[in-house]
């Protein structure tokens, strides 16, 4: 008799962005008028065609597909060094932050490695995650059965970025700029996080999928930049959101040979570093040679440019929704270092009232804020990855809130 | 303190193949007179371009990218509907298996897909893997903490096809067309597993990554043939090895909604399809669409010819192999309905004293066959992955062994 993994029962039967699109699916089979005019400012999905630095990346890799001599087959697990050296010379080498090219891990997206680094880590852990957050955390810890979750609250009151706890966790998760909220925490807040982690002999997962999108110079982009951090912490990017990568699927992990985890006895360390590496090859065969390709190509002078203005592009929508937000009294956080707004709801309306009212009365689709953790009840996540005539659109319609 | 798992320090640092890399490069370094003419018949690499067919669909999907109103964003989870329709159309409809479009989920791999499987059982599952065989099932049970396996050997004595165990298993993983050893189970053989499966509830992971490789049209292609699989197996295929995709990622895994797990006390069962999709919608982001697009081309009337005449190319090379072996008085298996040829190593010498002595003497790369198991012990494995000319070269080397 096979045992099936009891942990995954005590999940949500559907993951919650799954949730949100049967409910617009289902509101477009009710009211066939309206389907069309539907706005989607809910999951965070770029609309914008990629870069034409990785479309010239992409056809070329492709032809050397279709040629003997240049034709490859598998890659390394960990990616082509190609890749690896861009990341970790451009993106922190010259950034004055030491990273070696074999710290890089490229990967087919942030949420598998956000996913999978538990494969590496050990049963009772306590973990710390913020609330309200990006579910896959909660989610995948529980499938994994670690349920000793201590929950950090980020509220209105703490701009959003948790403060550290009276008691020690193990595994931490921050994620800035944050999804949902747009926060940032400044360097002095993040440093309050490396010292506690540092401690605690804890480690720090830093989520940084949406730096591309921070303006204010003095934010850190990389946990990297705090004093200690190469000790504690781990660091997770994606090229979805900065080359517009969500359908071609690339990221990667930054796992510094310092960061070490213990035996349960606490007698012997182990680098994780190696580790990871030794999960990749007997788990996963690599990214996708032109995709690599396609990566690679958003760290020439020519991608560089053109991720500027694609995020720029998204930047400005994020700052109509915020004067359309000022506008109407509503208030907000995030939209000016991030992709994402987080608005109150209006007359105390409940998450899902507020995601139900806009679906139902101006056809927007936003992300209800509960969703995303208990704290986040009450807000509504707005994303600013569309069209600017759809922006523009979704302003006007929310304006007539008044 | 973060808690490292402990599971995986009980594995060898390195993945076999990893292994096996090190070692030629070392030979390489020390012989640079020699490096050029090494012939690489170990890992099962595939050397040949990709098909026209999915060219021409990569190009035209990487054009699509790069205009607004063609351009994808995050693809479903499970894959395309238009992949899961041609996957579940040609592979299993028209060829008279009932499964529907939603048993079929598209990933980035069967490496990844038959080591996360396990993601959704549960603990205390006795586990039968085969030996020799593709190490990745054992050890990613080993990383899962499963330590209750039994080995169920493939000898010459029964063609390399294992019998049925005469304890109870939860959960059976069997691989035909095999890796390493090249042999097929007949329908009869697999309906003794089959049976022994649905008499236990236990449940087969039939991993038939090399099923474009059968020439016999008695042989059983997928364990759908077998009356009562659809109640008892989940099934892995590839398109590595059929349409050539180890550099660009794709394969499925077949999950009926009848296969079904249970809980500990035996009480509750949950259909392992859905459990699937929550798994894969919390842990995985979908695969890049240009590539789902080159995989759907393989079930095009021109794709179908060019993985035909991909798939006989490959198994030319392995007839030279086998021919060879022959002359040479080496006794063998595999070869004419799998590409790979598994030997027996000469002169009493062990796998790795046969690798050694290939490398250093006849700068072939083959595969140790201890590698995959105890009962791997005095074999190597040949791949037929190569060019002709690389094939013929070996062949000619190889004969000099008389």
């Amino acid at each position: 008799m096979t045992y099936v993994n009891e942990n995954f029962l005590k999940l949500a039967p559907s993951y919650f962005f799954v949730e949100i699109a049967k409910k617009v699916a289902a509101f477009k089979e009710k009211n066939p008028d309206k389907a069309d005019s539907v706005i989607r400012c809910g999951i965070g999905d770029v609309t914008e065609p990629l870069p034409a630095a990785s479309i010239k990346a992409l056809h070329k890799a492709v032809d050397e597909m279709a040629a003997r001599e240049t034709f490859r087959g598998y890659a390394p697990e960990s990616g082509y060094e190609f890749l690896r050296h861009a990341i970790a010379e451009t993106d922190y080498r010259k950034r004055g932050l030491k990273i070696s090219d074999d710290e890089i891990f490229v990967s087919d997206g942030s949420k598998c490695d956000c996913a999978n680094i538990i494969d590496i880590l050990g049963k009772g852990n306590k973990i710390a995650i913020p609330d309200p957050v990006y579910p896959v955390y909660y989610d995948t810890n529980i499938m994994a059965g670690n349920d000793n979750i201590l929950f950090v609250n980020c509220t209105e009151s703490n701009g959003f970025v948790p403060q550290i706890p009276n008691e020690k966790t193990d595994l931490i998760y921050l994620c800035f700029p944050n999804n949902p909220t747009g926060s940032v925490a400044t360097k002095d807040q993040l440093k309050l996080w490396v010292d506690y982690a540092l401690k605690n002999k804890s480690i720090i997962l830093f989520d940084a999928a949406y730096e591309a999108f921070i303006r204010d110079p003095n934010l850190p982009k990389s946990i990297y930049e705090i004093e200690g951090a190469r000790n504690c912490a781990i660091e997770t990017r994606s090229f979805s959101k900065n080359g517009g990568f969500t359908g071609l699927r690339c990221g990667f992990m930054v796992i510094p040979k310092s960061v070490i985890a213990y035996s349960k006895d606490g007698k012997n360390s182990v680098d994780l570093n190696s580790l990871w590496n030794r999960r990749q090859s007997s788990k996963f065969n690599g990214v996708s040679y032109p995709v690599q390709r396609a990566a690679e190509a958003l760290y020439s002078e020519e991608g560089k440019k053109e991720v500027k203005a694609l995020t720029d592009f998204y930047m400005n929508n994020a700052k109509i929704i915020g004067e359309t937000l000022r506008k109407l009294g509503i208030p907000f956080s995030g939209g000016d270092n991030a992709p994402y707004v987080w608005a109150k709801t209006i007359d105390g309306k409940s998450s899902w009232e507020m995601f139900d009212y806009l679906l139902n009365e101006l056809q927007i689709v936003t992300t209800p804020g509960s969703g995303f953790g208990k704290m986040g009840e009450g807000y509504i996540r707005i994303s600013s990855f569309n069209s600017l005539e759809n922006i523009q659109k979704a302003s006007e319609r929310l304006l007539k809130i008044k």
